[in-house]
């Protein structure tokens, strides 16, 4: 098996690479494992902590370079699509955001196609394709309404997967992805970036700053869980699929409130009282135009789990980043 | 007024220009009436029975120019983007498809965004965003879900007018609309060209096929409903829209059988008498994927109505194209 993972040494792109090299091989529905053989990790930027392995190749340019894209795609089993300019920085810099994420995306599409071998291409996609005024519970059926550019380019490429899948280009699957908590590293662009924040940073005896009232919920999946997700959605036969390409997938539903409680518990008093509290009313706002109850019986049926509970999350966090 | 409209040698697109250059004026919501300048009617094709008017200027030439698009959108204050590649020819050439009805829509939009000055812009979209299992009454908040890369392309077409909208960069409306019946002229390569064909044909005193049974939905708008429509779209303030650019239009649902009938109390059994019948399950598939029933409350409450019944569409068509 020859992977490409797209934004690959972001981190979900290295946690994906690392349980592959975990595993030594892919398992596709009703075959046979396949062996890994090579993962390229391709990124706008060259990362760190990368997965040290001689199956790895990180390879450094942009997403939008036709002749490098090209060669990339050439004889790919799976690729998974990462790459993305987040949700803050696609809405200051409009022609960015359209550069990376959707002619990036289409530049990836076309390459594929022209190569003829119809991988698996997993897309991540986001909540951000909603906004507005949304119903209590969304829903598979629920119409898509980006209030930003970046979830306009989210739900673009979204039908563009959609479609080059049922004309046979690709044998694609997109994952609509729950707000991912807690990220490891530093805050990104995201509006997102502090509800990882408020957990990682009192971890590590530092204070983070929560924009958003106590009660606010929000719907998450862990890394884990996303990096589960991630490899799962490659496993699933086409069969399984039909023309039903978009996975929303299902999340776990908490406030801030009961974030800070779980990391009481795993961490303590004094850890939560790191947090401090500066309301922004525009985060507060972007927040609450999020879904905040996802009700996700396609991807259940595909077998797509959620997150159990706060704490657990909070636990794996500390796992996964102990030095 | 300067007006631009793409498409503008197809049959829509003259009637636009013939009813613009009758009216002699636009009124824009709670401003006074503007008179028109110029009309500039672009189009890959030189068309025939083009309105004779001074104010008429003809440009052929690709929607992907450019330098020409950029000459075409300079100090523009109205645009319909009409220009397309239909259904069945979207389908069988992917490329062209892509090109004209997503590049080509782009190049429009970033060529109107580099001027700066945010004219109204109303993009024809219809009903093939929908498709596959649908509920029984479609409403403004059914999600779309292509099966054809022109529904994609028009669907990906909504989601970049709402969003260059939503920038500044336009004031765009996306009018939704029904299957237009009867098209005058000759059948296209839309699979919903014989619902044309089977009105317009035994009026000549020819036969025309109707692939589908007698029983069949079809949810439509006359020519000249759909070109009031589209004028209204223009006059809207952007106030009244706010960040809802998506307007799914009303239309009329009837069978083929009630078209018929129709045609009988205009023309005559001999006229119905034509109409032969070859059944094309392709066809019957295609069409029974579309709406039947829309519910259109935004448009409604946006003032747009639907056609009341079908032989009044048969005389208005029977006016418009008599020698």
């Amino acid at each position: 098996m020859n992977i490409l993972i797209t934004g690959g040494t972001g981190f979900i792109g290295k946690q994906i690479a690392q349980k592959l090299l975990d595993l030594g091989t892919i398992q596709f529905d009703e075959q046979a494992p396949e062996q890994i053989k090579k993962i390229t990790l391709f990124d706008a930027f060259s990362g760190e902590d990368l997965p040290q392995d001689p199956r790895i190749q990180v390879v450094t340019g942009d997403i939008t370079d036709r002749e490098l894209v090209s060669q990339l795609t050439q004889d790919i089993d799976v690729v998974w699509h990462l790459a993305a300019v987040v949700s803050s920085a696609a809405e200051a810099d409009f022609d960015l955001g359209m550069n990376v994420n959707l002619y990036g995306l289409l530049n990836l599409l076309d390459s594929i196609r022209a190569h003829g071998n119809q991988p698996r291409v997993i897309f991540a996609s986001g909540c951000a394709v909603f906004g507005g005024d949304l119903p209590e519970i969304v829903t598979d059926k629920t119409v898509v309404t980006p209030k930003s550019s970046y979830g306009m380019q989210k739900a673009v490429g979204e039908l563009l997967v959609a479609d080059y899948s049922r004309k046979g280009f690709i044998d694609g699957r997109v994952l609509r992805l729950p707000t991912i908590v807690v990220r490891p590293g530093k805050p990104n662009k995201a509006a997102s970036t502090f509800f990882s924040s408020i957990i990682r940073e009192p971890l590590k005896g530092e204070t983070a700053v929560c924009p958003v009232q106590a009660d606010t919920p929000v719907f998450i999946t862990s890394p884990r869980r996303c990096v589960e997700s991630m490899i799962q959605a490659a496993s699933l036969s086409p069969e399984r699929l039909g023309d039903n390409r978009i996975i929303p997938l299902p999340g776990l539903t908490v406030t801030v409130h009961e974030m800070l409680e779980a990391l009481k518990q795993v961490a303590g008093q004094s850890a939560v009282d790191l947090v401090k509290w500066e309301e922004d009313k525009t985060i507060q706002r972007i927040v609450q135009s999020w879904p905040v109850q996802v009700e996700a019986k396609y991807a259940e049926s595909l077998g797509f789990k959620a997150d159990s509970n706060f704490e657990s999350i909070i636990q794996a966090h500390i796992e996964d980043t102990k030095e």
